[in-house]
């Protein structure tokens, strides 16, 4: 991996500044078109060893281009407010929008291969992160971004060298601490764990660009010239890059599926409905109360066809919340902000911290759902989101969060009942929109892209759990039990109170 | 202030029904008219006695409402993201956009109140504290927000059963801990307290509306009304509400102002500029790395006509930083985002935490610059910004964050050169647009801009430094030297190591 950058690359002092005035111009003008054109996000790592001249490196990139439209992402010891959600919470939060470039000192490479030097993770857990790491890039770069991966690296020789160099220097003396003077004891640890993450993510999509790091013009150029390369294909090339995806086998031999096994006339009268609701209210309460749910957090995810209910169940579990606990986010079309980055974005940013809970009045399925049926987006995206959404339920199980994931089932008939009953009820006229009575002619297809869904999303620790939802007081007591049944079985599952296990076990269902 | 809500208001069963009714589809209407329109923020406080019913009343005004468009803001203890920025960070990112109700469970009143009731500020602190609300109220009425602030009351035996009652119920028990009783011990000081500050916040343009909070049905119905009532009325009146504001008086009797005085000449030949520059550079690494820096944060903020050299400044500022310290915020058009919220908001969001440095390429005065002299906002609006900006720097200063301003001076004859130039230099030429040039043309009415600018926003903690910056290695340097001494000054007038003093004493200048 790093035998290339091991010969002893130089640029003369001429021969660079020869350069830098043509490199500098083009790069300039493939940022102006980029930032003008929003196009797409661009996502710069700077890694690699300690002296081998990331600082730098970016110190020259801030020179030669326009400084409004880069940024630099570094990060130190996790907030709180990063600790208490996924691990990958951090990065989805930096990620740059559509029209700049963010240049991560620091990224999803520095805790794997820091926990395996350190020999915190197998080598069979660093290659699960290798392969988690894959996934997330691939999203990145079919949602449209440019990733570039820059590796600086030095013979251990010569990271002695730029290391005294350094420390001899008053203005760069401070950088070298007995930190710095550490790192060259675990040279070998590194090269071999670095070595062996970077191989198994040198992806076709996102491939490592090893750089010799101990010439500071010949890194310098070498950078430049690899970013105005890539970023000037890129902005030529179609704007998104498809990768394959599994394409949908549907076995429909005798027209059932698990929408039609649901039993839609199951029902419960008011006054069983009035005990129960009170009893899995009381229960819900208790249960998001508990101390081992502090460690925890609760997503509930609601899907359903136009007036199944979604809005009257979610209710009736925040009537057992306490408001300060939780947040229910309704979504709505993105605003310019979430349009300039990946599709989950809008989400991550909603996912609860500890000890909190979060309710989605529709989701991430978003995509697979209306923006499927209605051709919002192509093929291949929607085709690839499923894989991209289990992604996203496992790192949030991986945290500890409690992911749940309700479709309400109504029949077209009741459907039609309730809109025309709303149309007669004043306050609740404004729901029914023309767009809902248009939605009722693809009944359908959504019908096929329910199954589908659920068919490809429905996890171990992410289930969905199908919601006959034609009688109100019957789904709202499954809904409130289900939450109840599943919150009781992870907090039971948990080794001691407090503490959240690196992989929750789920509780089936 | 609470004596009509002693009355033992009550609704009976009957009249509440039929109240509510009406009333939910009303709300349920003006809400419509809220969020389909995008018209204005409404910010409801729900604040009062423990057991004085503000769940209760968040959760109705949730059933009357619809919830997509409600959020409920909790503050528990600060996250450290918060803890390490201005006291009113955490609210501002809180506030809802337009087209939302934010219910405040907790506000900037909850701080000031627990303070002065556990004699940690003086009432004269109280008091300073109230008028610091109000401004910040009448910033947010002003930018088009109705602010409306509920206080729910209870005498002290009403207390007392009311946490006896819900010390009974299962379903409520759990919200009853030993905290909540020792309320009641410090019935007598809240009432005085919050007495007292109530009366010094309760303006005209953000009133309190004080609730016997004793009988559910009276407390939601009174809310639910006013709630109704304010907004209809804001909704039908006009978007904004102006404020009176302290007119332009200009004295200009001989024609000198603080920009004709500099002295435009000023210049460092390159040889003595590189000296110093790698002077002051070397300083401010060391500076910025001092540990006692740790405790605060800085703020630099770049103004300066086009060409003035903000960009080859803030790289000479950027070139002595660690990038993972730092970030340039450079200032475009806002983000839909950001116009849903008051001109200040996309300014709070970047302000640094501890240890940390901001610095903005263009700023929050292009509200009294480009937008005032292009008419983009109402004199009025421009007007009270002066007084609005100084409250943002106040409140960042008040939390040891040293914010340095420099207005980058340049002569007329030298902008056209640099334009010029700059068109003749392929890697520059992007930089020159139209705009530019048409800038050009109100060149007097800038000067006169600025002028006010500083005469109103100069202040001891933040003062603005003028450049001139004809010569740009005298202007790099002077800025380096202002931004070393005044960082210097900072740091040796804190009294211990790492402590971040309440106040930080301004360095003068």
């Amino acid at each position: 991996m790093f035998e290339s950058a091991e010969l002893g690359h130089k640029i003369g002092k001429a021969a660079y500044r020869a350069a830098v005035s043509d490199l500098r111009a083009a790069l300039l003008g493939v940022q102006v078109d980029l930032y003008e054109n929003r196009k797409i996000p661009v996502v710069v790592l700077i890694s690699g060893q300690d002296g081998a001249g990331k600082g730098e490196t970016i110190n020259v990139l801030y020179e030669w281009m326009d400084p409004r439209f880069l940024s630099t992402l570094a990060f130190s010891k996790p907030t709180d407010e990063e600790r208490e959600r996924p691990a990958m919470w951090r990065y989805w939060r930096a990620l740059p929008p559509k029209g700049r470039i963010g240049m991560f000192a620091g990224s999803w490479y520095s805790d794997p291969i820091r926990e395996r030097i350190q020999g915190e993770i197998s080598l069979k857990e660093l290659d699960a992160r290798a392969d988690q790491i894959n996934r997330f890039e691939a999203m990145l770069v079919n949602e449209g971004a440019l990733v570039l991966k820059f590796w600086f690296h030095l013979t251990k020789e010569g990271q002695k060298n730029r290391l005294k160099a350094l420390a001899s220097a008053p203005r760069t003396a401070w950088r070298v601490t007995r930190w710095n003077w550490d790192r060259l004891k675990t040279y070998d640890k590194l090269q071999d764990v670095a070595g062996h993450f970077l191989r198994m993510t040198n992806t076709p999509w996102a491939p490592w660009v090893v750089v010799e790091g101990t010439d500071d013009r010949y890194r310098s150029l070498t950078v430049g010239q690899i970013l105005l390369d890539t970023l000037t294909k890129k902005l030529a090339g179609p704007a998104q890059q498809a990768s394959p995806v599994a394409p949908m086998v549907r076995v429909d031999t005798d027209g059932r599926n698990v929408l039609s096994e649901l039993d839609l006339t199951l029902a419960l009268a008011d006054k069983s409905y009035a005990i129960a609701l009170a009893k899995w209210q009381g229960r819900l309460s208790a249960l998001v109360r508990d101390a081992r749910f502090k460690g925890r957090a609760l997503v509930c995810a609601f899907e359903g066809a136009d007036a199944a209910g979604k809005g009257g169940a979610i209710r009736r579990i925040g009537a057992a919340l306490d408001a300060r606990q939780y947040q229910v986010t309704p979504v709505a079309a993105p605003t310019d902000e979430e349009r300039a980055q990946p599709h989950l974005w809008r989400f991550w940013r909603h996912v609860p911290r500890q000890g909190h809970v979060a309710i989605f009045d529709r989701t991430w399925y978003g995509r697979v759902l209306v923006e499927r049926v209605e051709g919002f987006c192509s093929e291949n995206d929607w085709l690839r989101a499923y894989s991209e959404i289990n992604d996203f339920e496992h790192e949030m199980n991986d945290a500890g969060v409690i992911v749940l994931k309700f479709w309400l089932q109504i029949s077209q008939a009741e459907q039609l009942r309730r809109f025309q009953a709303r149309e007669k009820i004043e306050f609740k006229r404004f729901k029914i929109t023309q767009e809902d009575w248009r939605n009722r002619e693809k009944w359908d297809a959504y019908q096929q892209a329910i199954c589908d869904m659920v068919e490809r999303t429905s996890t171990g620790h992410a289930p969905w759990t199908l919601v006959e939802a034609n009688d109100k007081n019957y789904a709202r007591v499954k809904i409130l039990r289900t939450l109840c049944q599943r919150l009781e079985a992870e907090l039971d599952a948990m080794p001691t109170a407090g503490k959240t296990p690196k992989r929750a076990k789920s509780a089936g269902k």
